[in-house]
């Protein structure tokens, strides 16, 4: 094979640098979700198209990875009469003839088949998470991969506003730990309802969010043109104004939208649903000012998304000193397991987005010193007998939880230096003849240059001396 | 939907209870890995199918799950130019033209691929493990999965039997630490390789060594009418007649193969190849004592798994006291990376295989008891101030690395006794209104009924007692 061998567009390897940083950011987010009394679960990288299709709109069933089905899915294929009205073949049905599985799209659906496939193995309220790799078929492009981790955390089978609050916690928690600014904007999908209604176009909730949603790219003038273009009327778009313009506390905002969805804006309807948004906004923020978190959290009325998933809360974290876009968002979905006939099981969950966290953690240089070296003591090889007589006291070590390296060729000193220091190793033990005749490890630390003698049954010593 | 919903066939969920389990034998591996100065690296579960055709034999070609190629894969096929002769769709030739990435099918390749790929990054000898699934499109049956974990360890780039012995101290001690009882065996390519030439057929080495890796199975009899059924003459069955009654100490059994390997044997060929494969193997049993393992280790001549792939050492790992067939092994490859241009790269490497490993510790019943449990305290919902006022002891104790609960409804007692107990929580503290008036905090050690006290402040009095 002449060409260098390479791996498909929009995929990466990740070398044992970057394995280490990556691993820092997935124990550190499972060490807070475990203090929260979530546990881990798997689900395969596979799943029936029949569970994945439709779920995530059109746009998402293109950008399904199909599996070919194994043995020989051709016999008996009539491609003709897959063709369309148009003489093309009708790709989607092709498709679904020629593939039953799909690779996993997010972590959310298999997590809702899980919990309606396993309901009779599991305790309610359900506290579970999940880190494992997804794949899209997206056009691969800076920052966008076609396979990625999430790291989902949800609870199903509780409404209480508690668990918001516990997710709140949680990235408070996180980012302190990867020492990360970061705000946490909240929102509730019952108030944009509620806007919807009292500009009087409930059915244009999705055009009215999607609009906001942009206020802080484009801009208010470009908001109010494009709600304009989607056919909502001048007072509609006053109503939106009046909204995007409330300042203050969170306290402060949840009054003043109070008074406009108890039917003070310039439209004078009212919205119960908006009203019923703006209790639960008011109990979490209550919640969160009782249980004292660090992170910065605001109400953000122009927060809408995932739209067409949540159902109450809705959250959005985004790193403070890094410009990324979101790393960390969620909310709440009253019936997530309905899709799959198991209904009225309401869920509330977070995903963290490693990939954009380590884009930020590296941007910001926030990565732990320590990471990068894996190995503490390298023996140098002196020859055979050398060895020999070194290999009980690298056992020693290592059954102290030490790593121990002995290099594996008695090639010159110099070629073993570089090796230790080309993988940062701090401690290098050159033990020849004379040390074995003596009974004795010589052990050098190659940032200070320092040298210690130990006796070979000296491993506490030894130790101690490593750990410095 | 009206079924209940299901996943791919050879797939599976995994439980918060086996998560936990499997992350305990992966945390083990890995953390034996570390000690001997490995460090983990991730490829992409897709591989062109470029890099993974014709590595795996026919058969394994056909056991590698295709991906669809996305977008439109179809617009422009001529499906009937891809009829064979005998007017059947030619699959693998159809497959390949609507696909060109597959699914891992084992680490080794896609590592193979990386050093080469990445040779000017990488310092050698190169020290990696890697656990990620791999995918095979088998019949699915009891113990064997369509989707499972490999957890690999190789070094590459150095040809030294330290190597070897790495691998020896490495399932030593994965298995001490694990508790599970295991037999190693060893055998080496260039001793199965002499003993064909020995035999007078060095063309029918494979042969030969099909024959007597099921020597444990069929027993004697059978091996021998299977090696004069491929056609290899009654001299050269009563030679290697007298390899497999060879016994006594590995030291013996070197010696006997010397001999016979000199010349000695009916035939009266000698064959140095044999006699390297035998220095080699005597040189890391002497490395073996003098590092002193505890795991029983032994000669086996018939040992001959991965033929067409290990060219010195070969390793197998049976559990002694659970049956299952081999649960970890490998050997050396002395040009892995040859099939991608990169030659003369000698690696040695062993893989343990989880699933198999998890059904010994199961059946042995060899998991700590520690791992179900993930929550240690659980603090009742007593109605929402009660909520607010536990709401900081719960993060206090969180900051200190505990997992903590709060019930997120105030339901009944009863039912929250129960979560308590169903998820095995082992501390509940039920703090009502006469607790918060008193600044305190009461736990319950729900194994014994016994309760305590707390000042609300006295974390670490709290935490004394929840490490009980």
């Amino acid at each position: 094979m002449a060409n260098k061998p390479s791996i498909p567009k929009g995929m990466r390897d990740f070398s044992q640098q970057e394995t280490a940083e990556r691993n820092y950011i997935f124990d550190t987010i499972k060490s807070v979700f475990r203090t929260f009394g979530y546990a881990q679960i798997e689900t395969p990288s596979m799943e029936n198209l029949s569970t994945l299709l439709g779920k995530y709109g059109d746009e998402g069933d293109k950008l399904l990875f199909r599996v070919l089905n194994s043995g020989d899915p051709f016999t008996g294929t009539d491609f003709e009469s897959f063709r369309g009205e148009d003489g093309a073949f009708n790709a989607p049905l092709l498709s679904k003839h020629l593939c039953d599985k799909g690779l996993r799209y997010d972590l959310t659906v298999p997590f809702a088949r899980y919990v309606v496939q396993h309901q009779n193995e599991i305790s309610f309220p359900f506290k579970r998470f999940q880190i494992q790799p997804v794949w899209r078929a997206d056009r691969p492009q800076k920052g966008r991969y076609r396979e990625f981790y999430q790291c989902d955390v949800d609870v199903i089978g509780s409404r209480s506003q508690l668990n918001e609050l516990e997710l709140v916690q949680i990235v408070d928690k996180v980012f302190a730990l990867l020492d990360v600014r970061v705000a946490l904007k909240i929102n509730n999908r019952k108030v944009l309802t509620g806007l919807a209604e009292i500009c009087g176009a409930p059915d244009k909730v999705v055009d009215i969010t999607v609009a906001i949603d942009k206020l802080d790219k484009v801009g208010l003038d470009a908001v109010k043109e494009e709600m304009s273009g989607k056919g909502l009327s001048d007072s509609a778009v006053a109503v939106v104004e009046q909204i995007l313009a409330l300042s203050g506390t969170v306290q402060e905002k949840i009054a003043a939208m109070r008074a406009l969805f108890g039917g003070a804006s310039a439209s004078g309807i009212s919205s119960q649903t908006g009203l019923a948004g703006l209790d639960e906004l008011e109990e979490l923020f209550t919640l969160i000012d009782a249980a004292g978190v660090a992170v910065s959290t605001d109400l953000d009325l122009s927060l809408a998304r995932g739209l067409n998933y949540y159902t109450c809360a809705i959250f959005e974290v985004k790193a403070l000193d890094w410009q990324i876009g979101s790393i960390c968002g969620g909310g709440r979905y009253d019936n997530l397991t309905g899709i799959f006939g198991l209904p009225d099981m309401s869920g509330v969950g977070i995903s963290f987005g490693a990939d954009r966290i380590y884009d930020v953690l590296k941007g910001l240089d926030k990565f732990p010193a320590g990471l990068r070296s894996t190995t503490t003591l390298l023996f140098a090889n002196m020859g055979e007998a050398e060895v020999r007589y070194v290999l009980p006291v690298a056992a020693a070590l290592r059954a102290e939880g030490v790593a121990v390296e002995i290099y594996p060729e008695s090639s010159k000193l110099k070629k073993q230096f570089d090796y230790a220091d080309r993988k940062s190793i701090p401690f290098l033990s050159i033990t020849g003849a004379d040390e074995a005749a003596a009974g004795t490890v010589q052990i050098k630390n190659l940032a200070t240059g320092e040298q210690k003698i130990f006796d070979k049954t000296d491993i506490a010593g030894i130790k101690a001396l490593l750990q410095l």
